[in-house]
This record gives structure tokens, C-alpha cells and sequence, in this order.
């Protein structure tokens, strides 16, 4: 075990629970498509992993075999980790991942779909943060805090012959929201609203011109309001022989950007007939069924009593991004619930879900 | 008749209906509280008014005395009237209001209520945008297009004994949802859900620090959730033998800053039981029992086909400020309102006010 | 003559000198590439013009023969002007050209050349916001109220076979500057340094993403500072028997680009051996060369006294878009030059240029 | 010495030099003003510190007795650092500071100058982030790559009998600017320009109204210019017998406040007559005259080769904010150079100037 809190003076790049992790053989992993936005997202979470070894970063034919310096154009504002510098990069094919045990995914959702059915059957573990298998029902959709059973549907894919397998987390703001009712979800509701306010980083570095959201805001974005509809009843429903069943509830969702770099704001509307003082005490005293993972917050949900809390900028980098704040809670039932979008919403969600897999002994 | 369309070429701070309207007699009219954020719209929006003659323009005492030109810090970003320049400022004191029938209030929620009572009992017209009065029995909180009959309440206030009356507007997030629900309130709803993401200027110049809203999301805005959940049960209420029935629905609002300079957007689910395209067109064939006022656009609800609009940059000058934009209807039912907060959420709703109080001859 | 202060309540998005301006035979006229940025400016500020008939908007063939209100995106924060909804789209050739005297061009820089040249072969006027010939010795680079008289190269170009002809506006920054050095020019000065803060709108709808700009600097604009560095020095040049010798002093320029929606703001330095009251005095009285053209502001040059000013959001829509405003002079010399670099600074900038042609008879 | 490269997954707001420090004796400090804008950022930079233990937190008489964690109201993107929360707060007198051996201050400028002097005649070594001071004759004006020597001035002030001393850093912009002067000084140079675009954060929290500066920039900070043009020359002068002769240079400054959270980014011309490759060079091969200083970064000035660089967003966490980042150099002599205005240009300065304070052995 090795006590983070003894780790200081470090780099602003460095990743940390602040507590402690297990100890585990490495494992040798690649990122499909690491020089967008979240597969830079990957490498500054991965570079110093103590689990995995950042082994073959892919990009498009025209950038492989160059340095990985050389042909990223490094827009995070952490400082780009010197040590990957010099990793080739490598073409986006199952031919250059002989060496890696398991991918991340951060292909654009046209191509995600197939090059992750191809890595599974050579044998990959893929942990992607693509949007194309996510409703597939052999495939887990998860969330280590709230459904790590759903692994078992690794079995199911295993069963259906494949040698190796895909997980995936959820979209940005499905992520945010269903952490957010992890600790609720035992109160019984049938109708849940929610009205995002996200970020502009969520559309990738060329995604959103300066001129559509500067002081301005974008009343819509396409297919946000259908995947958190389907993705979260999908999460939050239960395994059952093989099949997941979907929770029992409806989900109505308004999606807006706004003028915000990174984290991803949300009002929620539950119908919970609780008195607010437990559903607060559920919020606060909530513990989630996963521990000892690197890139596990100290809270995951972690509640707010200032009146005008959760803010993006002052709250995102709560667990290194990872910790989903929530605050505002109102009779209605209402609140409010804002996370990263690019760590706890993509990137840190696939590392959470490739941690849990190998304590799991999935790899 | 003025035909307004003959007028080509002209400045940008006039404001016009692009339609005609009526001739009638000048009243000399002043404003309350001139300098401030909401007072300059007031100016902007009668520097040239073919009913309003601008005649008195007060501040606090210190600026007593010299002329506005010299005293006012303009911050809109339309050019300062240059023909009120010369207009000596005055104390705000009734004394100080002899040669006006008329005054608008933009004072500050704290000094409002004394003073504007004061002005009616001196047999002046008042209308006033601050909160003091709003929720008053004997106030109407009128937006024209609304409930023009909420007048009637004048009658009301005479008969207690004033000479003068108070008329109010509602907030400014208020009247943009309750000018949306104009043209659907015929169909029958019980419970209301609206997320809003108001803008800096809402706040006064000085009201948010830019390192508050810069690159953040502010979940909170004090007091305006309890103004959005009540002020619109009375506006779409009943007048009833002096009386103002509530409107028989709920509110539940969550209220957002973000950072927009001028222009407040929501998303609004009402739980309607209608098919969508009869909601629609009630939106686009919607008439609002006034016609013909000068401040008055010639669409006061117009509803946008674009899947991405309203916007605030894009769409808060529609109407010259006056138009409140409707789009995004969906199953829900959701939909998307907008308008500009300053204009049609401020200034322009109480100017708007007065010409209908004199088309129906209180004055 | 028409007086304008006549024109009251009239709608945001015409154009006023406040003034009076010449009666002169009405033109029909084009826009080349009017669904563009700096097209939809040239479709604002010619939609309800005096003397140009907006007959001709070309496009790509894609959008050919459909109607302009139907092909435009609107991305201008004045409405659309309803009147020119109807324009059937033509196609960028001289075919659909046939009908107008004059065209503007708003092409961009890697096609406008060659199209530009073939409409001036085929008898057109052509006022153009490209930088294709700006540099070209017979094409005059024209400010109105600078150097009028460098239209004398027009006959150059007739004499060299050509019907029509091609006049030319400068690089947005460029203008800008030079209109705050017209008052000036006449105090000797050998050497120029400028440090530009330029909006994002002068890079087009798509130029600058969001995540590139917001809580940014970027101190980097292709060609902008050789712009700025060669078009000054013509357009303060002298005509000399059919050349223009170029300004007797050297420019160097720095060009960032910053968080502003529209209006170039610049620190200049300059030196001159004057006492600055005279300097200021020469800003302060100021007369351009030219009188009553429709689009000329009240003031071309404005000098603000306040210590703060001119800052864009405030001061780019003075003179509706058309005025350069400056301010802060300081020993050094050094002062603040601030204009709305997509009228005054490109769309204006030629409907002015077409102006000052018509007036001329080059028509 | 410990190796900081062997220190991974620690939290964002620890600092590290990514190499070696000493090991010396703790010292324990306090800082004055530890509630504003720059007192977070003392706190957050010191919470970890190796060589200094925070013991003392002062404020205002109304918060004294409470603890830290309870009165700050925490505005850093970092997040709180926790070990600090339980700290009593102490009023800002010297009888609450008899435990510590040095102060730093974020005292405000009105009252900074006394309390400081006051700090000093009890025995306190100073190390102030505030004005007041900084072109006193007898105190030291340090940047500790840049004039180390300076500090000789202590000895200066203890003649003059006190037995603490002050030492003071320069206002935020003067530092950049001089650090990025540091690697060039020995080039003669006679006449420096510079125009700065100025994070908002500069102004302390309450500092920019959002209306001020969102889509604007303000071409005016108060005092900005006079800093620079005479701090500069202090800190670039020679000791020579207990007095520093004045830079030969004479400086002449444009100030300018742009919307960004954080990052001062200038355009400096300087009249070098060297070959561009000279000067480049000169900024690569840079090393300064200290070393092994846990706040000191690997490199204290940074040459960026890509054309669009530094940007105060992606740059300006760069050796955790207390690296200048240069780029762009061209004929003129012209360059960019940026820093973070409260790191490397506020409490980073402090804290570097008291570990230099430490090793020279004057405390």
C-alpha cells in the first residue's frame, strides 16, 4: 500500500485518491485515437498510472510513426507529460496493439463501432468512451460506483465467443447525473427532469466556434437529451440472468451550452416523497460499493451546504475531477449536481471502469 | 397614423413597432432613479417616445442639480441619447415631481416601496419596476399582453383613497415565462417545472464580479425562484370583484446565472395533454388583446423553427428587445422560451405599461 | 436632401448618418458571396439603402436559385432584414451579373481575385473587402475620409483597357488605425508601433473555436501584421501622376486576438515632437475630406476623454459602427484607437468606398 | 535532498520544482491578509511548504477567533487545502505574530506601508506582495533570478536600526516583463514598449464588474503603467554601496485588461541591434543565478517555438505557474511574453523571495 498523503510537492499533472491503492501487476495498455481531446485526456491521467503502462498511443495513418510529441497539438491546460513524448505513434489497427492487454477508446463515435468490435476479437480488453456499443446488450454500461455488478455481462460476451471483450462508460452528462442518484436511488421515483448546462470542451477542441457561444447560449445538443433518457434507465436498472432490466423510471431531459470550459452543470427534479433531511443525509453519508482504486475520488458524491454551490469553475477539480458535487437541495424534490465532463465525464470514467476490471481479474 | 415603415435610416437607440400606432396626447413623465442600469434602458427607451415627453430624471441628492449628461456613467451598448444630456437632474422627492403626471421606478427594491407609495398618494401615475408592490392586493402586476383587465385593480386603489396609482411588472425571468404560456394557457395545466439561465446584466453593473461568472455557471439567484413561483400565479390569475384569483397551478423554478450579458433563457415543462402541433400553432397564431402601443413588437410571442434557437446572442433583439422567443417544443412537454431581460424583462415592460394605461385613459 | 433626425422609432438594424445626405440616381447592385460573415453585414447595411438597389446576391451553386432567406444562416445580432428574404441566390459569375452597375465583394481571399478581376473585365464597378488586390498598383485602397483622391487610379485602370474597375478596402485593423491617424498625419512622424486586441468575428463564423479563445490571448494572426505594415503606407501615401509613393515612415505591429465578439482595439505609439494638447486638439476637430454620404458617421474620428475609453462593447456601435473612436493620448506619444471592425473595418468600409464612387460619377 | 520526479498521483495543488531542493531548518511564518484574493493563493502555496510551517493567519479584527476553514471564502480553482482549515485566524497586529520569524503580505496597498514598517521594527522579516515599499531606497525590489543581489539592501535597513527588514516584490506585470528581460539585459538596449493584455484576476476578486469586461477590454488600469515604467527600472539597476542606480533604459507602458481568469501577456519591443538568432538563443540557454529553491521552476523562462505562443490558457501553468513563457520573437525587436499574474507575479514571487531570504542565511 502506498499512503498518497506523503506525495507532495508534485506536478499539477499527477492524478491521486489522497488515499491509499492496492498494489497490482501492470498491465500494458493503449489509446485509440490519443490526440484529440479525450485521448489527451487519457494519456495525462495514464502517463503516470501506477497499473498501466502507457504502451501504443494510435492516431490517423498520416501521424504513425512520428513521436508523440511531435504530432500532438497539446490543448489541456495541465502541462503536456514529457515522459510520453517520445512514444511512435502507431496506426489505429489491431496489427500495432500486440503488445497491450487492453485500449481505451476515444474514436469519434463513425468509426468507434467497428474498430472495437475488431479489438474484442483479437482478444482486447476495450474500455471506451464512445457512444456505439453503449446500448448494446452484451455490452456493460457502467459506472463502478453505482452498478459494478454489470460486469457480468463480460461472461455473456465471453459466452457469445469472443475472446476479449468491451465495457463502456456513459455519455458526460448521464455520467454526472447518475452518480448523482446513486445515493437516492433507494427512495422510490417514477419522473425525473433534468436541464443541463455544459460545457463547451464536451464537443471536442473544434466543436463549438467561438461565435455561437460567446455570450450566448446553444438551447441544444444533438442526441444529448436521447442518451441520457436511455443510458441512465440502462445504468440504473438491474442484472438479471444475463439481460439488464431497466430501472422503472422516465427521464426528461432540455440540454443547453453554455459559456463554460469544462464541467457540466445540472438542475434535477425527483419525485421523491422523502423528508429533504434524509435525502440530504443520504447524499452526505453515501458510500460507494468500490474501494482502493487509483483514480477513485475520496467522495464520489460529495454534498455542498453554501446556497450557490456547485459552480464549475470553482468545483470541477474536486478528486482530481473525479467527485460528482451536488448542492441546492430543494422541496420539488430539486437540486443541483456538476461534474468534469472530459475526466469524470470520459476519460477518468473508462480508467475508473479498466481499474475495476482488473481488480476483478477480468484481464 | 405614423407609418413606421416610411422610416428608414434612422439610430440605432430608437425603438419602434415597425407597425403604426396610435396618436395621442403628450404626457410629461419622469423616471426614478435614472443613473442606474435599468434607469438608463428607461431613457434609452424614451429619449424619443411619441406619447412620453422625458421630463424629469432623478438620482440621489448628490447628483441634484447637474445635468444628466454629466452624471450618468452610460454602459449600454447603444449610443447615449444626446438630446437628454442637458436635462438637470433632480432629488427623488415628490416635490421634485410637480410638472410629471407620470414616473417610472427604477429604484432599488429597498427605497422603492416608501417612495412610490409616497408619489401615488401625491396623485401621480406610478410604474414601477421594482418588487415592492408587486404582490400587493390592491397592485396590479400587469404584463399587457397578458392581463390587460388587471387594471381594473386601479379603480381598486382609488377607492382606498389614493389619488395616484401603482402599477407594477412582473420580474424579469417571469415575464418571459409568462408571455410564453400566454398563447397555451387555454390548455389546461396543473404543474409547472422551468430551469432558467439568466444573464449578467439582470444583476445591475456592478451586481456580479467577472471572476464570479467567468468560465462558471451560479446555480443561485437570491429571491428569484420564490419571485418566478409566485408573481405568475397572480399575473395569470383571475380579476374577480377586486380581487386577483391565483392561477391554478404550481411553479417549481431552479434559477442560474451564466454568463450572457443581456438576455435570459429557460427550459419549461407544463404537463399538457395535447398533441404537440396544437400547442405549436397556438404559439404561431398567437394575438395579444392589445394592439397598436408604440413599445409593443409586432410578434410579442414568436416561435423559431431552427432546433438550435432561441439564443440570447441571436434573438433578445428581436422586436427591438420586445419579443419573447419560443422554440424546441417536445414531448414533456418541453419547450424553450427566451427574452431579453433589461427590455421586455425591465424598462420596456413598464413603458409598455403605461402606454396601455393611456389608451385606457387613467391618465 | 432628407433630413434623418426626422426618422424617429425606426428599427435596429438601418443605418444613419443622423444627418443629411445627397438624392442621387438610384444603382442596382450585388453582393458576391452574401451568405458569408462579412456578406450578411453587406446585406444589413444595403438592405434599406438610399442610393443601391439590392438586386444581385450570389453564393456557391449549391445555394443557386433558392431564396436568400432560405440559404443564409443569420448570425448578426440585428434581425434580418425581411425585405430581402425573396432574392433568388445566383450563382459567383458574370452571367448573373448582367442587371447591376456595382457589385461588393465579401469573397474570400483565395477565390476573390480572379472573380474580381473578371467582373471589372466585364464593365462593373467592384468595391471589395478582399485583400487579393489591395496591394495591386493600379487598384486604388481607398478610406473615404483619408485619401479620396487615390480614386484617381481608377482612370489608370480604364486606360489599361479595362470597362470596369476594381476600388479596394483595407484589412479591418488597418482601417481602423489609419482613420486615427488621418487627424495627425500632418505632424511629422517617422516611426509607428501598434499592439492590436482584435474581436473573433474578424475571422469569420467558423475561424476561431471556442476552446481556443475563451479565458485566452492567442498573440498570433496570420498575415495581420504585414497587412497592417504595407496597407498603411499606401493608404497615407501620395498619388503622383498615376503611382502612389508610399508614407515616409516605418510600422511595426503586434496582433492578438482576445474574448470580443466585434471591435479591434489598439495601442499605438507614435513619434511625434508636438505638445499633446495639439495633438489633441487635431483629433477633437477634425474634418474628413468628404460630406453627406449615407453611411459616413457623424464623426469618422471621436475623442473620448474619459480616462477608460474607448473600450468596444461600449463604444463600436457609435456613428452606427462607422466611427473610430480614440482616446487615452499620453506623452510617448501613445493613444488607444478602438473601431467595429466588420462595418467600419469591412462591410461599411466598401458600401462607403461605393459611395464616394457614386458621388464622383465613376458610375 | 529529495527527488520530486518520484513523487506521482499528488494533488493539484501542491508545487514542486520537478528536481531537487535543500533541506534547511523550518521556519515558521505567517501570512497577513489571508482571506483575499492573493492571501489564497499564499496559503495555497505554502500549505505544503517544505521549509516554512503556515502558523499564523491574519485578518480582519471580525474574524479573528474563528477558524480559517470557516471564514474564507476559497474563489481558487485549486482545491482547499484541508490541512489548513482548522488554523484560528489572528488579527492583523504585530502582538499576534510572536511566534512567527516571517510574514508575507497580501495587505492591500492602504494599509499595507504601516503595518509592514510596524512588522519590521518588532523584529519581522517581510516579505510583501503590496506597493507601499517598493521603491523605498532602502528596501530590496527582488526578483531572485534577476537581482539576487539586491538583497543586500537588508543590511542596509539594519544599519538604519531595525531589527527585522522588509523585502518587497515588484507589481505583477513588471515581473514578467523583467523576467523575460533577464536572459537579453546584456544586449544594450535604450527604449522598451510594451502593451499588456491583464488577467481580470489582477483586480482581487471584487475587482472587474462582469458588464465591465465580458466581451470588452478596458484600455486603463489605474497606476498599471507608472509600475512598470519605474519598478523596472529598480529592479534591472545596479547595487553599488548600499543604493541601486536606475536601469539605462527608459521604459514606456500601454495597460490593458482582457477577459481572462489568469495570465498577464505582453508585446514588448525593445531596440536590441542583434541578429534575431542571438537573441533567441540567449532566451533557450537561460540560466539564472539561483538554484534548488522548492519554488524555483525547472525553467524560470521558457522559449515557445510555435507561432500562436505563449497563451495565458495553456501556458500559464508552466512550472506551476512560475515560469514566463516567451514566443514569437521577431524584427523589431519584438516578443511576447506571458506569465501567471498571481503565481509568478503575486504570492509564488513572495515565497520564492523568502527561500532566498533563507539560504542567503538572513533569517
Amino acid at each position: 500500500m502506498i499512503q498518497c498523503n506523503e506525495l507532495a510537492y508534485a506536478d499539477l499533472s499527477f492524478r491521486c485518491t489522497e488515499g491509499v491503492y492496492r498494489k497490482l501487476p501492470m498491465i500494458n495498455v493503449g489509446v485509440l485515437g490519443a490526440t484529440g481531446a479525450v485521448g489527451q485526456r487519457f494519456v495525462q491521467l495514464l502517463a503516470e498510472h501506477p497499473w498501466f503502462q502507457l504502451t501504443a498511443l494510435t492516431a490517423s495513418d498520416r501521424s504513425a510513426g512520428k513521436r508523440y510529441g511531435e504530432v500532438v497539438n497539446w490543448r489541456l491546460d495541465v502541462p503536456f507529460p514529457e515522459n510520453v513524448a517520445d512514444i511512435r505513434v502507431r496506426s489505429t489497427d489491431t496489427k500495432s496493439l500486440k503488445d497491450v492487454d487492453l485500449v481505451f477508446s476515444a474514436l469519434p463515435a463513425e468509426v468507434a463501432g467497428d474498430m472495437e468490435s475488431e479489438c474484442a476479437r483479437a482478444g482486447l480488453a476495450v474500455c471506451s468512451n464512445a457512444s456505439s456499443h453503449r446500448m448494446d446488450p452484451l455490452v456493460p454500461l457502467v459506472i463502478p460506483e453505482v452498478n459494478p455488478d454489470h460486469l457480468g455481462l463480460i461472461d455473456a460476451q465471453r459466452d457469445a465467443g469472443s475472446d476479449g471483450f468491451i465495457v463502456t462508460n456513459p455519455n458526460c452528462s448521464t455520467i454526472v447525473m447518475c452518480l448523482s442518484l446513486a445515493p437516492i436511488q433507494k427512495f422510490a421515483f417514477s419522473d425525473l427532469r433534468v436541464a443541463t448546462m455544459q460545457a463547451i470542451s464536451g464537443a471536442g477542441f473544434q466543436g463549438v466556434p467561438a461565435m455561437g457561444i460567446y455570450d450566448n447560449v446553444i438551447p441544444y445538443i444533438g442526441s444529448e437529451e436521447e442518451k441520457m433518457e436511455t443510458e441512465s434507465l440502462k445504468i440504473l436498472g438491474t442484472l438479471d440472468g444475463g439481460n439488464v432490466r431497466s430501472a422503472p423510471f422516465s427521464v426528461s431531459a432540455s440540454c443547453h451550452r453554455v459559456a463554460v470550459m469544462d464541467g457540466h452543470t445540472m438542475a434535477i427534479w425527483v419525485d421523491i416523497v422523502e423528508p429533504l433531511a434524509r435525502i440530504k443525509k443520504a447524499f452526505q453519508t453515501y458510500k460507494p460499493p468500490i474501494k482502493d482504486l487509483p483514480t477513485q475520488p475520496p467522495k464520489s458524491v460529495q454534498y455542498l451546504e453554501d446556497p450557490d454551490r456547485p459552480q464549475p469553475r470553482l468545483d470541477r477539480n474536486r478528486g482530481n475531477g473525479m467527485t460528482v458535487s451536488v448542492g441546492r437541495l430543494r422541496e420539488g424534490v430539486r437540486y443541483i449536481a456538476m461534474g468534469h465532463n472530459t475526466i469524470r465525464g470520459a476519460a477518468g470514467a473508462s480508467v475508473l471502469n479498466a481499474e475495476l476490471i482488473h481488480t476483478r481479474k477480468y484481464l
